[in-house]
C-alpha cells in the first residue's frame, strides 16, 4: 500500500494511526505543498480534490479521510474497527459525519486561523462551531469510554485528530472532561503514534 | 418508523428518498423552527446537534442523514443500496465525504445565502467550494452513469439533493453536463419523490 500525506495533516494522520494500529506495512508519499504537489496533473489523478490523505492498495484508489478508515478497517480488521450490522454502521457513521463537520469545518478551521495556516474566513464562527461539536462530544464521553459499539473503532479514529490539538486553537478541553479523558485512552491504545 | 423532518430540509429529503425506494412504512414527525423546535430539550436527546433528520426504529435513534441512509440502506435494502465488501463501502464513502464537505458548506450554503435563509458567511468562498464539488462529480459522472459500484446507491442519494436544487443557488449545471444527466438519471428512479 501506499499513502500520500503531508507532513502535519491531522486527516493523513487518521489514517496512518489505523494502519499503524492494524500492524500494516505501507509506503508513505510525503507531499510537499509549498510547490504545488498536491495540485499537480498526476495528482489530481488519484484525487480530483486535490488533497491529501490518497490511499493506494493495488488497484485501488481512495481519497478522503473517512473512506480509507472504512477501507482499512474492513479490508485488514475483521469486524473489529468497523462492525457492519446496520445498527452499528450506522453508529459510527454519525461520528464519521461529526468529524466531517463541525471538527473539520470548527475544530480544525479555528486552528488554522489561530496558528495561520488559514487565512480566510471568521475564527469566532469556527470556535462556535467547533465548541458545537466538542459539546456532542462531551455529551457522549461523559458516560460512554468510546463513541461507538462499546469499544474503540474509526469513529474514534476520526473524531480524535483534530479534537486533541483543539487546545492549539484556542479550544481547550477544561470544560469537556469526557473528552480530554478519551483523548488519553487514546492515546493509550497499542500502535498509537505521534502526528509528527 | 419515526422520522422528524422539516418541510423544506434537503438533507430530510435525503432519507425520504431511501424510504420511498425501499417501500418503508414511515411516520413523519414536522418540526416548526420558527418556534424552536429543534431546539427543545426532548429534541436534543434524539440529537445533540438540534437538527434533523433524525430517524427513531424501535430503540434505535440516528442523527446526521448520512447516518439514517447508512441504516437503512443496511438494515431493509440488503447489499443494493450499500454493498459492504471494503472496497465497495469505501468508494460509497467518498462521496457521503462529499455530500458532509464540498455540497453541505459549498453548494447548500451559497443556496441558503441566495435564498435568504443563510445570513453569514461569504457567497463567493461557498460558491467557490461548491463549484469545485460539482467538478468532482462531472469528474466522475462525464463517464460513469452512477457514483459508485456501477449501480445507485446511497452515495447517489446523498449527493443529488443539494446538487439538483443547486441552480437556485447560482450555480447551475450547465458546464455540468454529466451531472446533469445523472440529476434527470435519479428523478427517474422508481420511488423518486419531489422535495416538497
Amino acid at each position: 500500500m501506499k499513502l500520500y500525506i503531508t507532513p502535519t495533516s491531522g486527516n493523513a494522520w487518521k489514517v496512518r494511526l489505523l494502519l499503524s494500529m492494524l500492524k500494516q506495512n505501507y509506503e508513505t508519499v510525503v507531499l510537499d505543498t509549498a510547490k504545488g504537489e498536491h495540485k499537480t496533473p498526476e495528482f489530481l489523478k488519484l484525487n480530483p480534490r486535490g488533497q491529501v490523505p490518497v490511499l493506494v492498495d493495488g488497484k485501488h484508489v481512495f481519497w478522503d479521510s473517512t473512506a480509507c478508515l472504512v477501507y482499512l478497517a474492513r479490508k485488514y480488521g475483521g469486524e473489529q474497527w468497523l462492525p457492519t450490522d446496520a445498527e452499528s454502521l450506522a453508529e459510527v457513521q454519525q461520528w464519521l459525519a461529526l468529524s466531517n463537520n463541525e471538527l473539520h469545518y470548527g475544530l480544525q478551521w479555528a486552528r488554522g486561523v489561530k496558528i495561520g495556516i488559514r487565512s480566510i474566513g471568521s475564527y469566532d464562527e469556527y470556535a462556535t462551531y467547533g465548541r458545537n461539536g466538542l459539546t456532542v462530544l462531551e455529551g457522549r464521553l461523559k458516560s460512554n469510554d468510546w463513541l461507538a459499539c462499546g469499544r474503540p473503532t474509526i469513529a474514534d479514529l476520526a473524531c480524535y485528530c483534530y479534537t486533541a490539538v483543539s487546545p492549539e486553537g484556542g479550544l481547550p478541553h477544561d470544560d469537556f472532561p469526557g473528552v480530554a479523558a478519551w483523548v488519553k485512552r487514546i492515546e493509550a491504545l497499542p500502535g498509537w503514534i505521534k502526528r509528527v
